[in-house]
């Protein structure tokens, strides 16, 4: 085995900088951040690239080209963490391409691109409330109103950052979009599944063919509060039976449709007594789609389902989204590619959607866009310290992420999204 | 109109003697409590009655009767209330016999029996948390143990009683069951309806065919949390999708018997993130009925249900009663007779079971009890400020009422229903 045990056991390392040990928690621009960096651009000098932070503590390495005025390739993932988290999510992209360029350095090998690897330093958005604040930044959709917001501790990101080593106002010469900085001709990115699809399928690997796009509502229902002896079952305006049969109906319609993920995981039920008939529920929608169509279509047959419901039940419901974040659809071209280094490894292709965010989602804005993910284990758990990934998957992995690298031809390269203005 | 205006003037001034106006609230062994049943006392002693405080603050008048050795009927209701209550529950079944003897006094008439009318120290349960404290004591049904109940001072309620001016040792001294105290022959209430059942068919009165039975559970459903973006729907173990089914079961199934009412009142769902498939669900369940083969047969129905939905659902499921209480059925003789006072006044009889529980349901230990329900207004909502009862009503129920003491005959009296061990 080439790669896998050397990433596991330098994921083992990174999981020791840590804000609560035994936990893994690592935030934005935290001592830990820098401990995680220094270690990261250890491992990249380590590779042959030139690596070190940029102004917003994002730890950048690249591998420059065999040949001049070459345009750059960049991947790269999340050092940052959500709280008491698992050891392989953001990380994983970070280490399997260092662990590629180590490999081509030591043939002596260079590539007819610059590769650039980048560690983001958030994309949970733990710290400040903001999530991708890395990739944000270099994608050209960072707003610098952002460097006001606080932490739990009243220090603000320009204070962090600063703090940090960075340099918060020059957040405007890390955007890598529009013509001054035109080099960038894909973003790849690998990423453990963090969903059971793959292991449930008994693959190690798949092709994304798209980061999930989201919209989220909080729904009001309004009954009428009773006496849960007294009221007659027909004549209940029963807020929580409404919102159950609302519940029920996202579920069948998200069913129905496997492009499609609708989640309820927030509910409040008032006045929450035994024997009172509830008169206040409150729930959240989460539903997600790969394809914008599909994800309005949606909630706009929930919405509509919703209305119905609480006419026929005589409650008053309110259903309005709050945020809307359009699907970032990964580039066919690169798809094919990394199908083929897949298939490569002997490995049956299959294409997913993501149903979560990542970095490659801000990069619709400077080039085309993919993604590599890595099989989840444990039921596909994440975002929690029981996240695993074996060793052999993260093999297969890096040589499928190896096999890319080694046969991408920028000069024959033809994107074949055009989802690069599609993001606002 | 005889009663109805005398009656709402006099339920107005009780709501004067309240520990947090402008809202109503009388708890047990208040300075209140005492404020009301010294008006009480009052108005019994101007009505022709001896009356006074008994060992546990209930305030008890007593309308001798006109033959010697003659047997006692008992009527009453509460003098505490809820926090935040409207004026009538309780009240009114101690103001209308009031008001009832001074018409019969007024006339110099006499019954054959004594007619004994309590106003109840406790039903509610606000200050100690156990309900029921005044019948009871007088039903033979108080544990002793209770009196080391402390409310939230501090305070227990041996001392509230002993402070109060009564002697909460002598509490075997007022149970009226058993032989030595067998005069009792019949315990009727008159109560607001607390439902919308006589408001929504237009009738003023009703007879009351048992108090239900309660049932109640706590369950939790145990699913397993995930990402809302990454799991699919077909994997989901989602603990709140397997709730909302078992909600909506218990109502369809409540719903298909007139003879029962179900509630979800209180439900908690964590981790309780947007974006987390809800992984643990506890709610309860509180089903009632004046049947106690139905009640029992509705939670062996729910539970079998409840298990069919996790087992369906690949979640876990726990559904334990954890409190049960038997139905009191009201007496078919006596309920024969406050129908023919409710048609002596023109009413149509409409016989509905109460959902909620009142101080009669203790009394099936000491004699057959009955009770007579008046029309709620606004909707039915009791437990509340908004609570209404017209003087029309409240003026056709204390006619009702009257016309059944002067027609009961002890003598002609035969209890048919066989309920007076049937409690424990």
């Amino acid at each position: 085995m080439k790669f896998g045990h050397d990433i596991l056991k330098q994921a083992d390392i990174l999981a020791t900088f840590t804000e609560d040990a035994p936990r893994v928690t690592r935030t934005y621009c935290s001592k830990e951040h820098k401990l995680a960096g220094d270690y990261l651009i250890g491992l990249m000098r380590d590779a042959g690239m030139n690596a070190d932070y940029d102004a917003f503590g994002n730890i950048v390495g690249r591998y420059e080209a065999g040949v001049p005025f070459a345009p750059v390739v960049m991947t790269g993932s999340h050092q940052d963490s959500v709280r008491n988290a698992g050891k392989y999510d953001g990380l994983f992209g970070i280490l399997s391409p260092i662990a590629c360029v180590k490999a081509l350095n030591a043939q002596g090998k260079r590539l007819p691109y610059t590769l650039e690897i980048v560690g983001f330093g958030d994309e949970e958005g733990v710290r400040f409330g903001v999530t991708l604040i890395g990739s944000k930044a270099m994608a050209g959709n960072f707003d610098p109103a952002w460097l006001e917001k606080k932490d739990a501790n009243g220090v603000t990101m320009r204070e962090a950052i600063n703090a940090f080593g960075g340099n918060a106002d020059a957040w405007r010469e890390l955007d890598r979009s529009g013509d001054h900085h035109g080099e960038v001709v894909a973003f790849v990115e690998s990423h453990i599944e963090q969903g059971p699809t793959l292991l449930n399928e008994n693959l190690a690997l798949g092709v994304v063919t798209a980061i999930a796009g989201a919209t989220r509502m909080t729904v009001k229902v309004t009954g009428l509060a009773g006496h849960a002896g007294t009221v007659p079952m027909p004549v209940r305006q029963d807020a929580l039976t409404a919102a159950s049969e609302m519940i029920l109906y996202v579920e069948k319609f998200c069913r129905e449709n496997e492009n499609l993920v609708g989640t309820v995981g927030r509910l409040s039920c008032l006045p929450g007594a035994i024997n009172v008939i509830p008169q206040d529920v409150e729930f959240s929608v989460d539903v997600r789609s790969g394809l914008n169509e599909i994800r309005r279509s949606a909630i706009e047959s929930i919405r509509k389902e919703f209305a119905a419901i609480a006419a026929r039940r005589n409650v008053k419901v309110e259903a309005n989204p709050y945020f809307e974040l359009n699907a970032a659809p990964c580039d066919e071209a690169l798809q094919k590619q990394f199908a083929d280094a897949i298939a490569a490894q002997g490995v049956p292709v299959r294409r997913l959607p993501s149903g979560a965010g990542h970095d490659a989602m801000e990069f619709p804005t400077v080039c085309p866009i993919a993604m590599l993910f890595v099989r989840c284990g444990n039921g596909g758990i994440s975002h929690h310290p029981t996240e695993t990934m074996t060793a052999e998957d993260a093999d297969v992995a890096t040589r499928a992420l190896l096999h890319f690298f080694e046969n991408f031809k920028p000069s024959e390269f033809k994107p074949e999204s055009a989802q690069r203005v599609d993001r606002t």
